[in-house]
């Protein structure tokens, strides 16, 4: 039986106020359901609008497709909804590499920036308060699920930058060619805003500015984020 | 004056069909209107709907904001409206890196493919006849100027394959690593479909397949196809 009560809880998750207050967030779509199913991700309840389904999603509640669009965050939903608990925050006692977001506004890039993660075995991912919320639906979406697999936390960059011994690179226009910089094992990777990159006060914890080099006398402003992160990240790894 | 039949003319461009008669395509906003300004993009007609525009757009015609609204893709219009003349498919006589797409279908991703070659170089950017079309309007905004500088063609890839004399590599999952192979001065470079990869017609043609490697034993499914391309561009690059 699903309560009028629980759905409006599920509705209410469209709100980052509520996915906060309740430790829920939502993704939708068969095949990212059972992705987070599999992962370490702990469901609080599925949702299916047709009984084939029940099928699939053994302990699902069955609701109408009148029901799933209103908890949908989709135009256009597609059958199978899940509530799972948010992951807890865990602090990796050694990572390698960590990569921080100095407010990235856009689901899309952040979304991106997570699968990436993922690829390149990055475990912790910071990033600025004022970054996009990483249960963001639209987020969601473009993690494909890796969501279940980096460890995201939202923090003071001020006083994470502060505290971190790992030298601190950040992605600049005018950094030094990535070609040229040697990366060591361990470090910190700052990526900044879509328009502004990174905010003067990130700024001055940064102990090495480094850049992707341009080719061919190109004029283009600068990279996406997200692939700008892409390419980092590969050049961290390849060694 | 604005006639009746150039407003019909512009609203017409929303459309594929009459963008490829007319070969004419819409960029809105001051930033990319002034971008393709001052490239090798021959300006049709420019629209403002604000006389104060006047001053930054000489030759700008004056519009309602009703009309500028019925010309424009955005649901937002933003006061400025160009109607460029698409640029000429020209062939390179000598290119180094020919990128080629197999049906290529978000708009975001080839937008992103096309900055990212004009940020590496690229000079060829070869389209099957299914990718999407690079004067959408979508397509166009996530360029940011970059279509004026990569000169783009679509063609049956089958014949263009067969008749090349370069290497051939191909994106896959399941490809050497590109950590390991030596990749020549000069090749053409498949990538594939985003949910499909690289169709088995096109691949008949592919004499090397590369991959990006994963790290820390991620089960991704894959990577982005435009965060894909920008990785490899950079390997390409840095030599």
């Amino acid at each position: 039986m699903v309560t009028k009560n629980q759905i409006k809880l599920v509705v209410s998750l469209k709100q980052k106020k509520y996915r906060s207050q309740h430790k829920l967030f939502v993704v939708e779509g068969e095949k990212m359901v059972n992705e987070l199913l599999y992962s370490d991700c702990k469901p609080f309840r599925i949702f299916v609008n047709d009984p084939k389904l029940l099928e699939k999603f053994e302990n699902a509640a069955l609701v109408s497709s009148k029901v799933l669009g209103q908890m949908s965050n989709l135009a256009h939903p597609n059958g199978v909804l899940g509530v799972f608990y948010m992951m807890q925050e865990e602090e990796k006692v050694n990572p390698d590499w960590v990569v921080v977001l100095d407010t990235v506004r856009d689901p899309g890039n952040l979304g991106t920036i997570i699968r990436l993660c993922d690829w390149f075995g990055i475990q912790e991912l910071v990033c600025s308060k004022d970054t996009v919320d990483c249960y963001n639906p639209k987020v969601l979406q473009a993690t494909m699920g890796s969501i279940a697999r980096v460890n995201i936390t939202y923090a003071d960059l001020d006083n994470y930058l502060k505290n971190t011994s790992l030298p601190v690179y950040g992605a600049y226009m005018d950094g030094d060619s990535i070609y040229d910089v040697q990366l060591p094992q361990k470090g910190v990777l700052v990526m900044g805003n879509e328009a502004n990159g990174v905010s003067d006060e990130v700024g001055s914890y940064i102990t090495a500015k480094i850049s992707i080099p341009q080719f061919g006398g190109s004029t283009t402003e600068s990279l996406n984020v997200a692939t700008a992160t892409g390419i980092l990240l590969n050049e961290m790894r390849r060694g």
